[in-house]
């Protein structure tokens, strides 16, 4: 396939990182464009692609290119979505590619949306103490911000995300026409964590994203390869200036104390990631507010969540929510820190609110989420 | 208790990596030496101790002090040796610290031999992404060696330290009195560790261990006292220049390559870690004697081996070994590196000898293994 006329072409965007540099190659056509990357890297080594059925059904053939150079390929399948993320998983790859003789120097490829990246991205970092690895994203979410950073992780059954491990890949290749299988309601997902980004990190970048709304909503082609360097780029950027998270990184995390809770409490189902997300900001929004954020900008985000028309909040009593609050990963000794927007633009982190304030808010916003 | 006036002062060697420095103390009283880094780094942090029942009943009382300044101390005990460090084991210990409300700066000390260190290392660093921790090693191949260096892991069924991070703990503090009550086995197990990397790494330093032998083999104080951080400091120096193992750390593996498959042919019984390294080095210093090691550096290590009195080889077929050399972790798809001395002090790594030369030379290693 030629890429479309209207489609700009892959961008190029190196992370720099403790260890060295990331690739970045994102848009319409990045597979292709990053084969002179890739070629070398695979050349002559084991390679692991870890992908589901789902995904290596669709896109698995444009693969066989860059694959043919490799001395030989393990394809490790596993489940779609966050069943993908348990240590059981983890132990059945890397016993798989001790199994097939994987060595320091084999490679792996995590070819699927942010559980494949997330669990193939922690496999490839402990496997004989961390080999390298790509991402391949193929969903948004995936492509404007979980395969991007290094963060990796599987769950525990107590909480998400609770066992992982930072590891750079070499490369992220995030091929925008990927994105072409994906549901609206996937399409959706991951734009919230487009407009998250920009809403505390990139105000005239918002202004961006809410003119290419319609587009983005629709699918439309060119909009996404737009789009998606653009979210990238706010991410690498933060992710280049506080790699392990000691500060400034923790604005990615807007939306995710209570958006992560809501997913607990949901057991993980219901509720897309994103849409969680979502939620989470809606009610970062009122805790914001209360400490200056201003009606006008607290509205323009609450306009582009309302056009996503997010499925509805679990039922859920507060009381267990706030429970969940407590065990959130980014909470320090001294409690849970909030990210809370000053501005369309900025954000501040680690903002520690009264937990008599929490409750009463939460009550509130359980009872009528949309203002 | 006062330090016997013949034990010299608890020595410190800042350890700088890529992450920062982590500080050794090591030495008779080092425990008591280090109380000033270790005190404020637990201050009113939740505080997970791995260890194990014995190490705990031997030595626990002497951390009290130390946890006294904790917010909350959670015990985590583990089994003794290898069977510490499964996924299984490492599974119980993340839920446990979930269920404990253990956060990102939580704390964690881990007590005890090498594989305590190994697992909760490997535990540490993949905590919520990774959380500071404290080695305290009471054995002295823990001491001189796996403590340092951030080598971190757990086992596979398929295979010794599969899965495993490079994770540099915050400081390193090896008491020499916490040696006492190790019996004279395990004491020539550590001692083989600190043979080797001078062996390899530091003629002079070689010559002052050879000094030094009967006190080490009696259990001498003041000898161990002198040795461990002697030889802990051309581990440190080694690590600092090649943290990940590019290059030069490889020098480390020496003896670990037959070693390794020796303690998986034997299933992790009968042979103690040091004495299959033991024997390891026996077999490459065949393999060296070919390639220009002279027959009195040879005989200076075979020597000191032949005191250690190693308990017989394990009873198996060339062709296993063999086998197991192929998994060996430090192989790359060019196949097995070897690590062969020099000289006294001097070694070289990543040797490829070709597969026939090491299946005759083994032949004949396990029909008569001491010359």
């Amino acid at each position: 396939m030629e890429p479309e006329p209207e489609q700009p072409h892959p961008e190029r965007l190196p992370l720099r990182h403790p260890g060295g540099v990331s690739e970045l190659v994102l848009g319409a056509g990045a597979l292709a464009a990053a084969s002179d990357e890739l070629v070398p890297w695979l050349a002559g080594r084991r390679v692991f692609v870890v992908t589901t059925p789902r995904v290596w059904a669709l896109h698995g053939a444009e693969l066989q290119p860059l694959l043919a150079a490799a001395s030989a390929v393990e394809r490790l399948e596993v489940p779609e979505g966050e069943a993908a993320k348990t240590l059981g998983e983890a132990e059945r790859l890397w016993r798989a590619m001790v199994r097939a003789g994987g060595k320091r120097d084999s490679r792996l490829l995590a070819f699927g949306g942010g559980s494949v990246g997330d669990l193939g991205g922690f496999v490839a970092a402990t496997f004989l103490r961390g080999i390298s690895c790509v991402q391949l994203p193929t969903t948004l979410l995936a492509q404007v911000d979980a395969s991007i950073g290094g963060k990796t992780a599987v769950d525990l059954p107590e909480a998400k995300n609770s066992v992982g491990a930072f590891h750079h890949p070499h490369a992220v290749v995030a091929d925008t026409r990927w994105l072409a299988t994906l549901d609206a309601r996937q399409r959706r997902a991951g734009l919230v964590e487009a407009f998250k980004m920009a809403y505390v990190l990139d105000g005239p970048q918002f202004g961006a994203f809410e003119a290419l709304l319609p587009g983005l909503l629709a699918g439309d082609p060119a909009a996404l390869a737009t789009a998606v360097p653009e979210a990238a780029a706010i991410k690498a950027r933060v992710v280049e200036r506080d790699p392990t998270e000691q500060g400034e990184r923790a604005l990615l995390n807007f939306g995710h104390t209570l958006g992560h809770a809501l997913e607990a409490a949901g057991g993980y189902q219901g509720l897309l990631h994103g849409e969680a997300v979502a939620w989470g900001m809606l009610f970062a929004l009122r805790l914001a507010r209360r400490r200056g954020l201003s009606a006008a900008s607290a509205q323009r985000l609450e306009q582009v969540l309302r056009v996503f028309a997010l499925p509805p909040l679990p039922s859920v009593e507060p009381e267990t929510l706030l429970t969940l609050l407590g065990r959130d990963k980014k909470a320090r000794e001294a409690g849970v820190g909030w990210v809370l927007p000053v501005a369309v633009g900025t954000g501040r982190w680690g903002v520690v609110v009264p937990p008599t304030e929490v409750a009463a808010e939460l009550s509130e916003f359980l009872r009528a989420p949309l203002r």
